[in-house]
């Protein structure tokens, strides 16, 4: 597998999400720098399940429990590791189809990778559960990088054909940002708030399920952080957010939208501000030859619609290899794109302390 | 700098669009395969500018001297170190305005990061001539990946609001995908194809540039590649497709789109087919939890227009410190997308072969 | 810190001496190997502590908790995690000299790499106690390499003056390699054991301690694993077995002793036997060029004295910067040699699955 | 192949010895440093041939051509790619003993691990040619270093019986450091080298060849470099070490004597000199728990006598699988040992410059 990730920080996940535990370790955090634990548990919690109608009925505390590398909230420089314990794990609703190739999940494609070995596990290695120690391990970065005054922050863009109001890169403030975090459902905008939440309603009682993009904002990101090629923003906040199970695409500043822009409408005019040198508009995203500009930087990413519903769906028997009818049973997210967000702020966080590290920045 | 890149090959490319020459060594190859160079010529030549009325007018032959690590066309598993010369390098284009800093470059974003040093070269790193040795690289990659019968394309999907037919998953032939890259202006609708270059004609006559997005494809990549969580295909991708300047955005499958769609639209009915498990549609893009789904890999990338354009536009001097007017002058692509498209190709090539040798599946 | 090793593999060790737990997490092994618990128990069985009079009187039972990654015994190809708890944490002992630096210790060194953050917790990731998830990770490779008929064993070469009977290449089975590790005190030769046990007690008794020499030996390697330059087989053991505290030496072959010879004395003659090509002698321990040549692989790593010593010594407390006398209390090994045997076996075993991996051999 | 190396840096080797170059590629390095060129080509020479009885007879100027990443010697930060012509390259030498191993040499590793594509490439990229770019990339590294006021310097300790004087840590300052380097025949003790250089003359005469030990020292290493266990500076100095062919050991500090001393023997008592800690003796050779710790570290290494001799040798036709005797012809050092002196300082030079990066110290 690859569940290890970093440059500068190797970071783990391991744990299955019908086993006892998922967990992370986590090394080569810079030692001193002492953690609000009541934050970290604060922000992991906005990932946590169980807390609205549209949310997995799975309960789940997600508590983590530290084993190493902490003393009292301070980082001592050697790596971390911590446990969440699986509290409401139900192996059960998958065993009747354990066979049947659920559409939209990895299913087939993990036997092809692995064999039957994996499947003895529960193959929950692949679930989404894996995130909350990716929560947990952003969660202590974001920390760190806010106390060098480096803000990240997302919202959901949009759901089905409900759009929330964009960032807009000349107002936003990091009072702004952490203000979504708090909010039950991260938007800018709470009647289309409201409304996302009613279209996640329907599409529940459906038997259906949505999905959704989710904006992404750092804020007091220096310039001069990234290289070209291969080393550069794009391709760092790539490598970690595509692990978050669920995301399709990923974009930068206007993203796909400069494709049918002309060069005179999405080149940001230089301009200086305040004596320092800034773009006066912001298509760019804060991100130029994989290099930060200074200027806030913006992505988008989306969110597929979560693939277990409760419809009868057409599938194949993997030992029969004959066709059948699948119900999946089990509780699931009818979007999941409002617990992505913390997930995305934490691989933000991790890729952007990381590439601060690599460049003696911290 | 990271202009390294890989896990099992290790890529390295080197030089300036300026200097001497450019050039790349590639180790891990593995040993025995024999390249047909003057396939490899053809492939490097599709991104040479030159050829075209809406391509830059500095003619570069790019004829690669490989130093080491082939003999006589085989591979003996040593590194390869080849070199491209710049035959056509006139750096006084640049002179004038060296201190004011090119909208939608990153003139700025490489002071704040390099300091004066990277500028005595002529920033000529950055630049998308990087990417000649890129393309000899994956045309090595190519060729020995359509030895597995694995077979990569990419065409010009859109350009402005002309839209190209994209790939159709299920009459997709490796036939079809070579054929775009023999094609001047590699689409599959030729029709397509001459409105977009009449459109690149007129944003040219008006001293401006277009964008683009492309669309890639991968037939016969077998199920089971990919990793989970940090090493799956769309994290390796992304990794090394975002090195190539002026790529904005990355979705697989239905990407963005999927979005906007329910689970009952977006999943992909799993069927049997001559024996062998497949999905009825391919929303998913040939990708399910990192892993190859042994359907066709389908993805877009977004393409931003040109940054350098004709036109007076505004912007700041970064040793006066004032804003002040520019004209950029020089040749330049009114779009790069078509010259993008082999880099698409030769990108994902390294990628994919990167992920089969850590597999041990070459 | 760089607690994090390995190519293929991803192995983290975390934990303290003196804090709740020691573990590693293990990531990249190969799914579907059924694992034997007990012998691995046996395995890391050979370096606890507490069951000799030359050993720390430190009782640990080490027994591993597996949180992840098994199932029954059988490797599922997700990352392991395993935690042993510390049992006899005694903090007590250390913190009446906490500033006052140890001779041959880390102490002064990691200060001036940490700060003080670290001290906060014991320093205790410098401990000989990080070897204990070392071996079973260790103990993990080793039962997967035998089942390719890969075997690896050590055995404290020398003492004080006292020498075992070395590995004889011509003569070595996979019954002898093992034999040593069922034995107490593993050396070849019971008589000089005994010898080198009463040298122990000797040096115990006057408050002093010992080092040692410790030979390895893998057999059943097939030849052509390694590469030249930077992946030969004795840059990467060299890599993980200078991870073992106390390790101030390693030489392959004759090592430093052909630094003595002449080439016609240190090349070893080609012979065909058995329709193989070997050679007659092995001066050159296996590896030639940082490739297997089929023969054993041998080497010695040196092991310095225990610098804990009950001994008044001279030294320096660090808060006021003036010299001192130190008495260092607790229980120490008087001579690590015995313990640090698996753990060069572990190490070993670590590499060359790595290796093997990489060159997609399993 | 794995002809990379590096954290921060990430240099490539390339090239056979009987080809038309060898060369390297060197990314990571910090941008803005001035390099002297004739002091990096006055260190490159030290390795060169040619210039005494006790050298390979074969002439190269080994004149560096830099082809990228400087700008009248400045380094700006892209990668360096630098060429050494092979200019006296003679492979007939060769073609007559192709398929008769030669005994010290990889020739049968080899092909084992590679097949036989290798082999029409002359195999050349094993030579102890491929240091010559290392010398190169080594001397830029020493550069970078010294203006840190790191000085790095090896000398012979010893050839066949005869020793020369070792450094002392109390009186080595950088003055005698670089003394040894502008010699001929880099020893402390003028008498010692001439006695050293007839034992080679005599080696040569009687058709055989010596090999010897090398003591390499560095002055100025801040206390706190390097991290426990995988990152520790034994693990990355063994790690570089190990490309150096004919190299089969390594030691630091009291080394393998350590193993024969009692702790209160082989402890450096810490003592304050002039505010500083410091040891009053320096058997830990500068490194503790992975740490440097201020005082010089010392470290030496042993070198295999050359395997190339001109005496008959018994061995086997890899094709025929018959033994036979064989005598190799071309031109090779009797003794590496004193051109492996200048590849040693260069291999060191890298290990503490990635390092240095790694920590941010540089």
């Amino acid at each position: 597998m690859t569940s290890t990730w970093g440059k500068m920080l190797k970071l783990t996940l391991f744990g299955q999400s019908h086993g006892p535990v998922v967990g992370m370790t986590l090394d080569g955090l810079p030692a001193g720098h002492c953690l609000d634990l009541q934050r970290l548990r604060s922000f992991t919690q906005r990932r946590a399940p169980g807390r609205a109608k549209w949310m997995s009925m799975r309960l789940e505390e997600d508590e983590p429990q530290f084993l190493s590398g902490l003393k009292d909230g301070l980082i001592t420089g050697t790596p971390i590791a911590a446990l969440i314990k699986n509290q409401n794990s139900n192996n059960e609703d998958y065993q009747n189809i354990r066979n049947i190739v659920r559409p939209g999940h990895a299913d087939f494609a993990i036997r092809a990778r692995y064999g039957e070995a994996i499947e003895k596990s529960g193959g929950g290695h692949f679930s989404g559960r894996l995130t909350a120690p990716l929560c947990l391990a952003g969660g202590i970065a974001l920390q760190i990088l806010e106390r060098r005054n480096i803000h990240i922050g997302a919202h959901i863009l949009a759901i089905a054909d409900i759009e929330d109001e964009p960032y807009n890169s000349f107002e936003l403030t990091k009072e702004h940002l952490l203000l979504a975090g708090q909010k039950k459902f991260p938007v800018n905008d709470e009647r289309a708030g409201e409304r996302m939440q009613k279209a996640i309603d329907t599409a529940l009682s459906d038997d259906d399920s949505l999905g959704g993009i989710i904006e992404g904002a750092v804020l007091g990101l220096p310039a001069g952080l990234g290289s070209p090629l291969f080393g550069g923003i794009e391709n760092r906040l790539a490598q970690i957010l595509f692990a978050i199970p669920a995301l399709t695409g990923l974009e930068f500043g206007s993203g796909f939208a400069s494709a049918k822009l002309r060069g005179s409408q999405n080149n940001d005019p230089f301009i200086i501000r305040q004596g320092q040198i800034r773009t006066a508009s912001n298509n760019h995203g804060g991100v130029l030859g994989g290099i930060s500009s200074g200027m806030p930087l913006l992505f988008k990413v989306a969110i597929k619609p979560t693939p277990s519903i409760a419809q009868e769906q057409h599938s194949v028997d993997m030992v029969t290899m004959e066709e059948t009818a699948l119900i999946v049973k089990g509780r699931h997210d009818p979007c999941i794109a409002p617990r992505a967000v913390p997930c995305i702020e934490a691989a933000t966080a991790l890729a952007l302390l990381d590439m601060m590290l690599e460049q003696g920045r911290i």
